[in-house]
């Protein structure tokens, strides 16, 4: 089978490299095939993105007009393809203009989407902007608050297809960091997942927010003294972060319209959290929302190129 | 010059060894000489503890009779040089009982420390509760609550001679996690420190703790959009952490007769957070606290052998 997509789009994060063969325009248009490799943009530098875009996409160029390929992510940092300077909130995601990026190969032509930022209190995101963007076009009208769970979970406030504000958490790299290199790690290595020990987790975090490092302690010597299992420890530990989280951003989701943008693995356990505090979530898939985003922006760069 | 100690005091944590050839019995025995490796519990298994301890110390024995080496830290875990079961709180510290470990050199004569533990909430600690032991030898009649900052900080509540309860908090192995291994530390690694930065850190976090993860995030933003310092960076993640401790950790100290037992780099930051809140504390050394409870065991081991 031979691709020749009229387009490309790119998800390119710190630890990986995706692309789409898109045909079609607008948000109608459908991803022919799908590549990836671990080329992230925190293995790379300024001269590596070609090439390692290319590596996946070789195949799909052909002689003819050159394919825009749409680009989003950590690849439009300081230290990525291009810097796409970071757009100031209260910022309209379907606004955003993308970034020419330098490409000796002619059958390519790249544009990087700009991040978001915040200036009190300090935040950014890149990436997340491009999704946000892709479900309000889905979704025209759309008034409440996304959630983007993953390695850094943002919370963004949306009124009137804008971003008013937003907020990271950093649960989900510390649920990494401690299950790999923490003491915490003889203690959750291992298969399997313990519903009700997550849920009693939430509670309790949510309860009493405060005391997380003694809780993560608390797990190590559960397993010390009582055995636990690490399905359950494992469990816990995402159960008392997320907990955490959801005390803190509590602001973010309680009374409001509530949409949860994010794969299975990562917004899983959010929405079982948020589900036990009553609280009635909207499930949306990442890629998708990441393709409708890039396809609006390549609708831009075709009215101004 | 040669050493040729009565005994030989032994800290063996899970990432150092540190000996002291001790002169003299009881709380008027005094360090000679102290020699250190790295060669920690963590490294070894249960055939490399002895050889990794001769290694230090082989020059100070001679043909005379078995010296006495006391041990206490993680060497008496479960995977140690032996198994010395925690004994369980309420417990007294100086009534703990050496545990003789297997020595095929038959100038040693080798005991480790029991731990301690609380079966609910489920807590563990080795090594502290000889530094507990040796502080009430020195300080007899004193009640109140003891904190021993470290990797795993503990708050021990201390009546009558006795540990009665106590809890682990994971801030220091956070701290360093943080500093190595996540986003943060493109933020938090170089020199210098900012002591008003890491009091507005402690008590923007004993004001609001559940907001950890966010306020962990903003450290890389402020980087980010802001040029933040990093001598200002790595001073807010450990008021960050030690402030969200406090506010966990308030039943132990407010009000309370507090001694913090620790090293400089680990306690100096408690004291200063504590006395920020007008809590007074007294201040002893790691060290000797743990060469004074090493000596109330050797005294024992001559008693019962």
């Amino acid at each position: 089978m031979t691709v020749t997509p009229d387009w490309i789009a790119v998800d390119w994060g710190t630890t990986h490299l995706r692309a789409w063969a898109m045909a079609g325009q607008g948000l109608t248009a459908k991803p022919a095939a799908q590549v990836e490799s671990n080329d992230g943009m925190g293995t790379l530098d300024r001269a590596g993105f070609e090439p390692a875009l290319l590596r996946l996409v070789d195949g799909w160029l052909d002689t003819g007009a050159p394919r825009p390929a749409m680009l989003c992510g950590m690849v439009g940092a300081r230290q990525g393809w291009v810097e796409a300077p970071y757009a100031p909130v209260p910022a309209t995601p379907a606004a955003l203009v993308p970034v020419r990026a330098p490409c000796a190969d002619a059958r390519l032509r790249v544009f990087v989407m700009p991040g978001l930022k915040q200036d009190q209190p300090a935040d950014v995101m890149r990436g997340e902007e491009t999704q946000i963007a892709g479900f309000l076009a889905l979704n025209p009208g759309w008034d409440g608050v996304i959630c983007l769970p993953g390695t850094h979970t943002k919370w963004a406030q949306v009124s009137a297809g804008e971003v008013v504000s937003f907020q990271t958490f950093m649960s989900g790299e510390l649920f990494a960091l401690l299950g790999a290199h923490s003491v915490l790690r003889h203690s959750v290595q291992g298969e399997g997942w313990d519903d009700d020990a997550f849920a009693a987790a939430v509670t309790d975090a949510l309860a009493r927010p405060e005391g997380l490092a003694a809780r993560l302690f608390g797990l190590r010597a559960d397993d010390l003294l009582h055995g636990q299992a690490a399905a359950t420890a494992r469990a816990r530990l995402s159960g008392h972060l997320i907990g955490a989280e959801l005390a803190a951003a509590r602001p973010y989701w309680l009374g409001q319209n509530l949409a949860l943008i994010g794969a299975d693995a990562a917004a899983g356990p959010y929405a079982q959290a948020l589900a036990a505090q009553g609280v009635p979530v909207t499930r949306t898939d990442a890629a998708r929302m990441t393709l409708a985003g890039l396809s609006l922006a390549h609708d831009k760069i075709k009215e101004t190129t």
